[in-house]
Parts: structure tokens; sequence; C-alpha cells
């Protein structure tokens, strides 16, 4: 049998991230004001760092990573990548199956790669208390753990379904010295308002920005920071893809098609852009390379949504930014893979997608809960339920070329544990988890609701 | 900066385990029956296979690795040894700190390392069920694990105290298919005749084993599997320190002590015993090692225990092994390290004690969390609470280092990740976990019923 498990050494790590602007086709749309004007000076400046702003908008390929950043990522990466010789074995399919497992980083999960940068570029720029939102608490665990690495304190407002179902990521961010809200809170005008409209609202990542924004541009000791859609996010997750290309290398493969969970698109983004880069270069391996973001289909952005200027928040706080939405003040619902109840899609991925340069789909709740247990079952590692879904659309592949016959390379984003998550698996053992209704109606009217401005 | 990350190949993975039978300076006593002779015949055989059995009894210094067990073990194995530079800068001690992680196993400890090789051993033997107990969790979730990898049913008696305090990782039992009852149970004779006594009984390890072994003699087709105490379990975890010893030697380092948690005994075993075997060679480097076994001051067995043959379980069904214990029915106090709650150790390391070749000490409940949360903050992984005993110790000893200027070199095994232990966490924040008194009395009255037949 070939090798199980692919390592690379500290010294093999990347030392620089990529970024994708530099190979984009076309440049990226800008973020506009809500008057449908470049943003007015000085309106990002009061929740980022002048460090960061110059990530978001930096267009040189390779952006480099700073020592006091790789010095925390050596606490667990590089992240290995595995061949799912089992699972294979147990599908009986000519596919071979890779998965890069990010489940490895103390908060078990690949949050913790942006994280730790935003800590250190805020640190740097004497920031001292950082503000966020978190859905099933993958990012708000991310960030307290890199906030407690360079001393600084951290707030996270929690979608509050999430709060409820994963009391004990709440309890993680609290070891690691962060303060949790459920969100909606009464602690902001964006919380107040929600609640006072629907006192029940479960959340949604949307509103939990908008308090987390507000909160941030409010207070001068204060930044913000999020943990996906923006550039510098998407950014600083391509370490794991280009890890991910060393090992196969070291392995001797090359991928036919990459699958990845796709919430913001930070997980996605992070394995399919370094791959995307060769498509650039016109290396002849990538030429007929599919990179696939899977999605929920109760919250389907980038298969059911428009491509249209839209808040990247619930109460229009933030800059408007051409991506895929289904409308700002869509609730998605109540899934258990948190981290994928998101309106809206990262402007990057979105514009690529839409340029036919990236693949979409979208799997029900329980097709991805079964495929989370069938490879838990073969190859021992429990994924969260965002991880699930990009599994669920490997595992339909792998079946595929089993009826085709193809021996096709698959690399999947494992994107971490679902240590955190078995009260939804508990859930599904028992039978009470449902796949939602497609929320057509929802998503319909929370289109009808788009900022009219539209470049 | 040195590195942080020291990451053995598949191919330096060890290809035999560690007997330290083979170098013991005084022959093991052996188990005996109740009435104080060796062993009937067939009466181990009922529960064990016998290719187990021969383990439990062999001589030789290298027992072969099967290449099966060893293809399960590449899933997450050679796990990672890490310099804990960041602890070492926060505590300004000179000590150099290392930590073994065996938290990177799908079941979060390092307890898989002997359920898979039980299972596979008894898929060897033709059997098809599996039963054991577990405490906390860790081994009951190893083998539940372990049971899928080999086709083997599981059933698991937990301890009812940790039933209620972790029940996730119940849930993760459950997702690798097996069954989970809390002990005491109505289910066996023992667990009834408990309950009868004391309906509100919090259950021990000693209880659990009862039960279990109890239900795998009376099934023909059922097994018994234990996750400590036992000669073969032992050997099994000695590839923590084989790949340890590795790790350290490319460091260029060697240890001065070795901090392991000490329940059962076998995760302190699985680190300490391949370098007892540098001792018992007369390796120069090893001449002033220091071996030391972290208890429980609640569960103090081999620092006020007594060295006796005594019952492995609280009604005495299991041979009686000579082994420091604090009696067989004595019900340690609920703390939430549940891997320690075990009246008894394992008897290869109560007689290297005896002799005077290991050490031993114990730490009360609230300062093992103290340095858990110390050295989550510094190093991101959160200990399990079995752990946050050795890493109390380790601290202790490298503030004493800063005292006096000695650049001693600490080994940590870091047995798992506190994921499953948020709700301990909590408690411990919010000011509800305590101490326990010393439960000098219920040992004094537990020892007076140890069996009266006494080699």
């Amino acid at each position: 049998m070939s090798q199980t498990k692919i390592l690379l050494d500290e010294s093999e790590m990347p030392t620089h991230w990529y970024n994708v602007v530099a190979d984009m086709p076309n440049k990226p749309y800008p973020p506009l004001g809500p008057d449908g004007k470049p943003l007015a000076p000085g309106r990002m400046e009061a929740i980022f760092p002048a460090n960061i702003l110059a990530q978001e908008t930096a267009t040189e390929r390779w952006v480099p990573i700073p020592e006091p950043v790789r010095e925390i990522y050596r606490l667990w990466r590089p992240s290995p990548l595995l061949r799912a010789h089992r699972l294979e074995a147990l599908l009986g399919t000519p596919a071979k199956i890779y998965y890069k497992y990010e489940g490895v980083s103390p908060a078990g999960s690949h949050k913790p790669n942006s994280a730790v940068a935003q800590a250190y570029y805020n640190r740097v720029a004497g920031i001292k208390r950082l503000v966020t939102e978190t859905g099933a608490g993958q990012w708000g665990s991310a960030l307290a753990l890199a906030g407690q690495m360079f001393g600084i304190s951290v707030r996270i407002y929690m979608v509050k379904v999430s709060y409820g179902q994963k009391p004990f990521r709440r309890s993680l961010m609290q070891a690691w010295g962060a303060e949790v809200f459920a969100s909606p809170s009464e602690l902001t005008e964006a919380g107040r308002q929600v609640l006072a409209r629907a006192p029940d609202n479960p959340g949604s990542l949307g509103i939990a920005i908008s308090e987390a924004v507000e909160e941030a541009a409010a207070r001068a000791d204060t930044n913000y920071a999020l943990g996906s859609v923006l550039n510098h996010v998407l950014l600083h997750q391509t370490v794991i893809g280009l890890e991910a290309k060393k090992q196969l290398e070291k392995a001797g493969d090359y991928p036919d098609m990459i699958f990845a969970p796709c919430g913001g698109g930070s997980n996605f983004a992070g394995i399919a852009f370094p791959f995307f880069a060769d498509k650039a270069a016109g290396d002849k391996r990538a030429e007929k390379l599919r990179l696939v973001a899977v999605e929920p289909a109760s919250c389907p952005t980038l298969t059911k949504g428009v491509y249209a200027y839209d808040f990247g928040d619930a109460s229009g706080f933030t800059p408007l930014m051409k991506m895929y939405t289904l409308g700002h003040d869509f609730i998605p619902p109540g899934i258990h893979a948190g981290g994928l109840r998101y309106h809206g899609d990262s402007p990057l991925v979105s514009q690529l997608y839409h340029e036919g340069h990236l693949e979409a789909m979208a799997v029900p709740q329980l097709a991805t809960f079964e495929a989370g247990v069938q490879f838990a079952r073969a190859e021992g590692i429990l994924p969260a339920p965002e991880s699930c879904h990009a599994i669920r659309a490997a595992l339909d592949e792998a079946l595929r070329c089993k009826r085709t016959g193809e021996a096709k390379t698959l690399l999947i984003n494992l994107s971490g544990h679902g240590h955190f998550d078995m009260a939804a698996y508990d859930k599904y053992f028992a039978g009470e988890l449902s796949d939602y209704e497609y929320p057509a109606q929802e998503i319909q009217a929370a289109l009808k609701r788009l900022p009219e401005v539209q470049a």
C-alpha cells in the first residue's frame, strides 16, 4: 500500500501566501459606499488597521507571511494530507481520494490560519481589542486563540442558534479568554432592532456581523475581524492549498477535482486558489482541473443567488460588495453547518465563479451527515458538519467514477473535526434532523430588498 | 528559534512494541485466583483470545506490530513531539519543555494505540463482539473506533458520573457504531447488586469492569477488552515512548524528567518504559533520568496505597494482581479526570515503582485545571483533565528550575485534547470545582477489605 499520510517538515511550510488577484483575468470590482460611489476615506480605517487594508487591495502575487505568524502556525502546521485508502476500498471506487486535514489546529478547524494573521497585524498596529462574529463557533474560537497569542482581548457575537447548539465551542472561546454573547443581542442598536421585530430570531452571520461592526466602529480602541469573505482572509487561507500542492507533488499526484465546503468562501478559496494559479500559469496538469465549492441546499448562494452589489451584513453597515447573494437580510434555516449559514459569498470567489473558472453545487443536510458518518467509520476522523458537505460531493464523484471506471484523483478540504458538533450527530442518529424546504419565498423576498445601486 | 514540531515520517514509525518485562530486574508477580493459587486454566480464555494472553505473559524484549495495526496507526501516527517554546518563555524558565501530543488520534487521546491492537487480535481470533468499560470515555471511544475498523461490534459500560459529565464522548462512541450504557447498570448482576445497595452510586472504573467482565464471561461470542492496567495494554502504548525517543534524538536532546498522568498506568508506561529500557541497558544519558507518574490527590494509588494482591474490579471477578491499590471497592471522588479514577495501578508500573525505578506524585484537581488553562493560553492546545496532571507537575518542576537556574529537559505525555471536557472547564471558570477532601476514611475502610490471600 502506498503512503497514508503525507507530511511536510516545518522548513517546508510556505513562506508566502498566494494572492489570486494577481492572476484574475479581470480585476476585482471595488467595494462601494451605500450611494454607489467609491468608499469615503476613513470608513474602513475605523474598523481595520492599515496593514490589513493594504492586503485587502494588494495585487502582488506573493505576500510574505510574517515570522511571528509562522511561529504560531508551527504549533500545528504544516497540516497533514491523507490518502483515504480505507474509504476508497469501502466504496470500491477506482478514484483516489485525498483529504487535507485542518482539524489538527488547537481550535479544531482551518480558521486560525487567518485569525492568527489578523491578530498579529492588529497587534502591530497597536490595537488591543478585537470584536467579531461567529456562526458555529469555529471562527470565534480561532480568534480567541489568536488574540490570546498576541495579547489582544476579544469579544465575540455568536449566532444565537449555534450558541444554543454548540455550548462547548463557546466554552472553548472562554477558555482562551474571550467574551461571548448570543446574537442578536441587546448590546448593539443592530441587535436591539432585530429583537424588537422578532424576539425569537435565531440569528444569522449577517446580523452578528452588523453587531460586531457597529461596536468596532463606535469604539476607538477596538477593531473588527472577519472570518471569511474578504480578500485578506482568503489570502491567509491559501497556506492550505500551497501545502497541499507540495504534499501531492511528494505523492506524485495531481488532482482532477477539488471539493471544499463554501459559506463565506475562505475554506474553499484556501485550497482552490493555489491550484487556480496553475490554471492561470497554463500548467498542463491543471487544464482539466475542476474546483468545486459545495454549499448547503438550504443556503445556496452560488447556485441559486444573484450576482449583484449587496451588503455583507444584515443591517447594511458594511460597504457594498459585488458578490453572489441571497439578499443581505435573508435568514438561512438553522442547519447544523453554522459556518455555511451566510447570505453572500466572497467577492473573489463570486467573480471567478461568475466568469466560469470555478464550479458550485448544493447538497441537502441529511446527505451530508450520512457522508460524514461513512467517512468517520472508514477513516476515523469525525468531520465537522461543514466539512461533511465537501465529503458528500466527493463521495458522489467517487461513486460516479466507480460506474464509469475512471481513476480520478479527488482532493477534499477537511475543514475541521466534529468533536464540538456531537449534538448535531445525536440528532441525526435520532432521526430528528430534516433537510429543510428550499426557502424559495424568503430568498425571493430578500432579493427584492437588494440595494438599488448597482454598478 | 529552534524547531517547534518534531515529526517522524510513516517509514520511521516503530515496527515493534517494547516489552519492559525483558528488562525488569525481578520478574513480574503472577496473577492469582481468589484462593491464592495460580489461575485455573480457561479462566482468562473465556474473555481474552489466546494471542492476547500470549502477549500478557510474553518475555521477549520486542514484539512485532502487525501490519494491519500499523495501517490503522498511520491514520494519525507517528504523533508529533512539540517544544513548548511559548510556555517556557511565559514561565521564564531555563528548562526545556517538550510534549508528545496524542490528541491527534481520531478519538482525541492515546487510547486507540491499544484499542486498535486489541480489536485486531480479537478479529484474528474470530471474535465479532467486544465489551468493555470506560471512565471519561477515552477508552470507550477508542474501542468503538477500533471495533469499527475491524468489523467488531462493541458494547461499553461507561462510569455513570462521566456518562453525565461527558455526553458528547458518548455520542462519539455511538457515531462509531458502539452501544453505550451508564454503569452501574441493571444489565448485569454486578450492576444490580451495586444499585441495590446505593441507587445513586456514581460508578467507578472498578464497577464498570465488573459489569463488562461478567458479560464477556457469560457470552461465548463476546470477549472483553481492557483499556489499561494489563501487561499487553502497556505494551501497545510503548509506541508513544519509542517515537518520542526518536524525535528527541532528532532534536539532539534527552530528557532529565518525564511526566505522565497515571490512572491504570498505560499512558505513563507508554512513554516511560522505552526510556526505562535505556536505564536497564546502562545508557549513560539515562543514569539520572527520572520517570514521574502523576496521579490525582483524591485517588492517590501509588503515593498512598498499599502494595498487595487485590482485584482489578470492584466485585472481585478478576484475578488477583499484585499492585498498588486503595482497595478494590474504593469509589474515588467524582473528579473530572475520569480516566484517573481507578483504585489500582498496573502491576508492571506498581512493581517498578515499588522497586525504586519510578517516581510518583499526587496533585489536587484545581491546580491541574490552572495548569491546563496556562498551557492552553501559551501553546494553544486545550488539554484533557488527565493530561493536566502531568502538565501541573512539569510546570512546577520548570518553576523550580527557574529558581535554581537548572536547564533541565522535561518531557510531558499529553495524553489527549480537552474538547470533550468543556463542561469541566466551564465549572472550573465558574468556581464550582473543588479539590475534594483526601478520602482517608474511605480508603482505610476499603483497604480493610483487601483479599486475605497474599503471596
